[in-house]
């Protein structure tokens, strides 16, 4: 977990003066880098070489040690080999300096001996209250103060100076994604990278970003994130702030995540609960470079809909189709015009037009620039429509120069946003797209770039006005631990269904009639008072799994063949492991005409506890149907759970049956919620399977449970996270 | 269908002279441009502008009318206002013209009378044996002739010369395709668009390219095709040359294609048909304009992998995540290298690099160029590795030169595919980029692409191997119709289940048994011969969905149940359908232990008769797991289609229950592709839901089925297809 307090950045991106500890003459060495660049681009602030080997670099005095220095400054580098790192962040600590950026590589990226150098790193980070980017980081630009404070030829362009903050987990990564941003006109405010993250992690700079008052814009290049738990609270302030996240988040394939093998963890694990905590605060994720900068240029019009409802104007039958692919894909919808605008439209424009939406002008609009304008004027006072997405093809030359000017013209008279796709050669429309830029309208290559961006403005969009109209509450404080949590510290494993139903009932959740028997005898009485027909199933803590073990019968109709089951189950369940612990056999009424969902706690080392809810019955697993939430989860949250799901048909009611009480489904996905925060230091996993959710009105009956305790006493910041540690070349220092 | 003659293509993209018909003095004009454009491309041709309003057009003599022409041309472009476009057409038919080009609009595109208009010349073309592009369209460009015959700035630029040739029913987005390929260095053959496909379709012209020994890759988009039926044919042709074929069909949402609310329908529709023939045809499907032109780029390597194993050869860590995902996400596998290799590269790399794949050499390796260019060596080497992806992250300058010469070298010495991406800026490392083109490795933006591009590749490979293992017998001569088919013929309606079930016997698939009642007591008898429990249905050609209607009881277990059901459930029918038309009560053996599957025959209206298989029951349509085919289906189809389902893990026996009989299984569905052949003209529709799928080598049993006749005398060729028209200017004809 984060046990610092909240990092401020403005002199680590703003430093009035640097230090380069390990600073080298060799300009073609990682060490040598650094400070060349600074200068090269222009850094006004002091520079401290410190390296005993010189006496001067590139004309600066060079110092012998952090101590000989001649003023504390505000940004230490350092640039020695690891052994020696904590020695020297430990001198700038005993110097006072507040911030410090290790570039060396050979720690927790390079086994056990690395990872004690890094821990040593983060102990006298937190002695000295100095915060400490890095280990095995690749440095950080900052354009507002000209400083370009790493290794490697990115460092040496010059960015655009701009309001995207972009802080990455990889150094080679975000220097490829700064590139392209910078070639695609987007201007940069910061660029950090973090390493291995001793001290400072991605979401503390990012937290930061949002209280700076020139970033508009954040992206965030993610591996792994220690500090997962985090990552809702650091992007709905970013939400509430309205300064939207790009995050991509890669090794989402198990072949890099070979996670724990249980059974909620098999329905999606960590990179769904990446991707929920996303769609949880509103941040928008993105699969590749050009999805960020294509998102960062939408975003970069500083205009977002009021609506999901978006006119596609095209010149061209096929792009439209395109765009409305991708729209529908995506959740926007595409309205038709109002009758009023239809009646505008038609008598300007040509007669093989189509004003179904996609508004299809065909390229005949173009005859006269007036009109065309005009007709996109009419459009954007639509009152259906909250964005437009003009498809101009490969519209070229003086016609394409036109055109752009009456597009500039609508974009600066409307505040709906609006976009162009336009696949015409830059040298064959220059002047087009000239004036498209001037007017900041957002350009695309292609029509499927240009829809999902619109996409992506939507959802955020949509994300802004759930906050708004739903502000949560703030995590509620750790309840009371009820007493039945006392039966998942006492016992050495699984809790048994019939135990893991007293930790049900104490969170209101019902189960069916059922009773525990240990004797045939006991059975049949307690059949009596139950009634048929009955469910028998052997409790085991031994056998979790009681399908596969044969020690569940169902169906059971009455005395004999309950007498003839119960000998049965009990058989079925020694056969399959001989020796388990038996505690006895659970009679339960068995429940018809229920639709069968899965629900569950998933308390994950880094996310912290999770709340899940999918198509149950015994082929769960296989069917994949699953939505997560990470906890606390609202009613408005349960609800947008369910709907989620293929099986909400089925809730609503598919094939004639009555539909389902999905207020009672909802209620039990916030019953857990408040289980799995009570319990977050006891319960690792939960399993409902099945939860049948009875006709409306009826509530619901928990059908069978599996609870499984925390194994040991549980410490969050001993769980590694999934940082891919890269590696730098050895250094010179 | 297409009723003429194989289409050859070589005097109509190498026509050795050229008629204008409608040519204007007007070089703005649409009808202006195609003979200036062919002028000054250097077409070596004669060219004869047709147009009685002017003696000479660009200094060439103009003829008044086709008749009047010096010499029949090989082809003429009719560019003159669509109502005298027949005319023009069968003067040139009369005169022996053996293509013609339509670009006008006004035609299907543009209502009733446009329509009889392109009926007209459909005609015109047939009677003389003309072929005819359009109307409608943008025109052809063939570089081997210098051919430029089309309208737009598109046709103003020169391409270089090479081996795609794409085909597009958009023009607009055709020449969009066409500039961004030739942007990325890809050369390009023929470059033909379709329009509205009056006389010569879009795989007409696919086909003739398989035919032409410059072209080594065909690239089509596709809106919609008429001649469906044909495709798997064509592109299973192109497998056999070698010719890959990259496809991207658009308007694949439900907001394009409001299809038939058929039960199969609804599970896929026409958008998963064409998904179904790309996958049977190894048909490579791509999604953006940027999918095109790098899968050519891959393609343009002319090498296939062996196998579906790659190595991924990474100097960031980001880099071989990323591309770890996509190859994972893909069916590509990433195996360990072998023993050998490792010892091999354990001596020669940095010390913090990882042998595992993704191997990451990390920077560190490019301080001595050689040892990099061993490294690759050994890795090319290793009979684990069919493929190798290089990720360059941003390397620049000298270093990155000296690595773009060792992965030249290797890629050289190796016959294994090897592709790099690179995401330094050109400025940066344009030396490396130099010695990568000229090596022709291909080279890619980004790790996403590079590795998506690999994986078509890798995918196509496949497809060849797998027809090359079992090339599929040419379609079945049409069999004798089985006299049951009657039934399809004779009714109004739907037949009853009672009726289908006579079909399914004619194809060896079994039914539970069962037997059809009348009254009560015929009830009684009948269960007896059958025995408990049963199943009750009321059979109704007015109730196809039974279970809705409360027409369905299950789990009687003796005499006294069947007696109330059978009184219940003829209750239910004729309250949920009154007046409903009723044969009688099935009665049928229930059957357990089953996974239930649905399978089924969609005889769609442009592609034909396809079998379909996916997760049965209730919720079928709900749960849309389903997969289809194209009849006919092989056994081996059969069972790729069963593996493509999440079902499949319950076939195998999830959760402790038998394994299934899949081989049963997949003898339905071929069974099912039989009968969708014979009775093509006969059956809309056939589903059976649940099919009993019993455990291994018992067999299956069709639980109930419902079966659609053709409605009315079927003809294929009147069914509309999707073609979405697009709309050029009025001319100056």
């Amino acid at each position: 977990m984060n046990h610092n307090p909240k990092l401020s950045i403005e002199r680590l991106v703003n430093p009035r003066s640097i230090a380069i500890v390990g600073a080298s003459n060799d300009a073609r060495s990682i060490s040598g880098q650094p400070m060349r660049f600074l200068m090269q681009h222009g850094y006004r602030g002091a520079l401290y070489p410190v390296n005993p080997k010189y006496a001067e670099i590139e004309g600066v005095a060079c110092s012998p040690s952090v101590a000989a220095l001649p003023a504390t400054p505000d940004l230490a580098l350092i640039l020695v080999a690891a052994k020696r790192v904590p020695q020297m962040l430990r001198e700038c600590g005993e110097r006072g300096v507040p911030y410090a950026i290790v570039y060396s590589s050979g720690f927790a990226e390079a086994g056990d001996a690395g990872a004690a150098l890094q821990r040593e790193c983060t102990e006298i980070a937190r002695r000295f209250g100095m915060r400490v980017i890095g280990p095995n980081c690749q440095g950080l630009v900052s354009t507002g103060g000209h400083v370009y404070a790493g290794f490697g030829a990115p460092f040496g362009v010059s960015y655009r100076s701009g309001n995207l903050s972009l802080i990455s987990q990889s150094g080679g990564f975000g220097c490829a994604l700064l590139l392209m941003a910078d070639e695609l006109g987007i201007g940069l405010r910061h660029f950090i990278t973090t390493g291995n993250e001793a001290d400072v992690s991605l979401l503390d700079l990012v937290d930061a970003c949002i209280d700076d008052p020139e970033t508009s814009l954040i992206a965030a290049y993610i591996e792994g994130l220690k500090d997962a738990r985090r990552l809702v609270g650091v992007a709905r302030r970013a939400l509430d702030a309205g300064k939207p996240i790009l995050a991509w988040k890669v090794g989402n394939t198990p072949d890099g995540a070979k996670a724990a093998a249980s059974h909620t963890a098999n329905l999606g694990g960590a990179s769904a609960l990446y991707r929920t905590a996303f769609r949880q605060a509103g941040v928008i994720e993105v699969c590749d470079i050009a999805d960020l900068c294509d998102y960062a240029k939408a975003f970069g019009m500083q205009r977002l809909p009021q609506g999901a409802r978006v006119a596609v104007v095209t010149l061209s039958g096929g792009a439209g189709i395109l765009a409305t692919d991708v729209c529908a894909q995506n959740g926007m919808s595409m309205p038709a015009l109002t009758r009023d605008t239809l009646d505008r439209l038609r008598p300007l424009v040509p007669a093989f037009a189509s004003l179904d939406n996609p508004v299809d002008l065909t390229a005949g609009i173009l005859a006269d620039p007036r009109i065309f304008a005009d007709t996109l004027q009419f459009i954007a006072d639509d009152p259906n429509i909250d964005s437009i997405a003009i498809m101009a093809a490969a519209a070229s030359g003086e016609v394409a120069h036109a055109m752009a000017e009456a597009i500039a013209r609508v974009y600066r008279a409307t505040t709906k946003p609006m976009m162009v796709a336009w696949n015409a050669r830059r040298d064959m429309a220059s002047a087009a797209y000239r004036v498209m830029e001037d007017a900041c309208v957002p350009l695309f290559p292609t029509p499927v770039r240009c829809a999902r961006a619109l996409a992506a403005l939507s959802t955020y969009a949509l994300a802004r006005r759930a906050r708004a109209g739903s502000r949560h509450a703030a995590r509620p404080t750790r309840r009371p631990v009820p007493h039945v949590a006392a039966l998942l510290t006492q016992g050495a494993g699984d809790l048994t269904e019939h135990a893991a139903q007293s930790l049900l009932r104490a969170y209101r959740i019902d189960a069916p009639k059922s009773a525990l028997a240990h004797h045939r005898d006991d059975a049949l009485t307690a059949a009596r008072a139950i009634g048929f027909p009955l469910v028998v199933k052997v409790q085991s803590p031994d056998i979790p799994h009681k399908t596969e073990a044969g020690a569940v019968r169902v169906g059971i109709r009455d005395e004999a063949m309950l007498a003839e089951a119960f000998d049965a189950v009990l058989a079925g369940a020694r056969h399959h492991v001989p020796g388990a612990r038996i505690e006895g056999v659970l009679l339960q009424k068995q429940i018809r005409d229920a639709v069968e969902i899965i629900v569950g706690i998933e308390n994950d080392p880094s996310f912290g506890p999770a709340v899940m809810c999918g198509l149950g019955g015994v082929y769960a697993e296989v069917l994949k149907d699953v939505a997560f939430r990470l906890a606390p989860v609202t009613h408005d949250d349960a609800h947008a759970m369910i709907r989620e799901l293929r099986a909400h048909a089925m809730l609503l009611g598919a094939r004639g049956k009555p539909a389902a009480d999905i207020d009672a489904l909802a209620d039990t996905l916030v019953a857990l919620s408040d289980m799995a925060l009570d319990l977050e230091d006891h319960l690792r996993e939960l399993d409902i399977n099945p939860l049948f959710v009875l006709p409306q009105g009826q509530g619901v009956r928990a059908g069978d449970a599996l609870a499984r305790p925390v194994p040991q006493p549980y410490a969050h910041a001993g769980h590694a996270g999934e940082v891919e540690p890269c590696t730098n070349a050895v250094m010179d220092g």
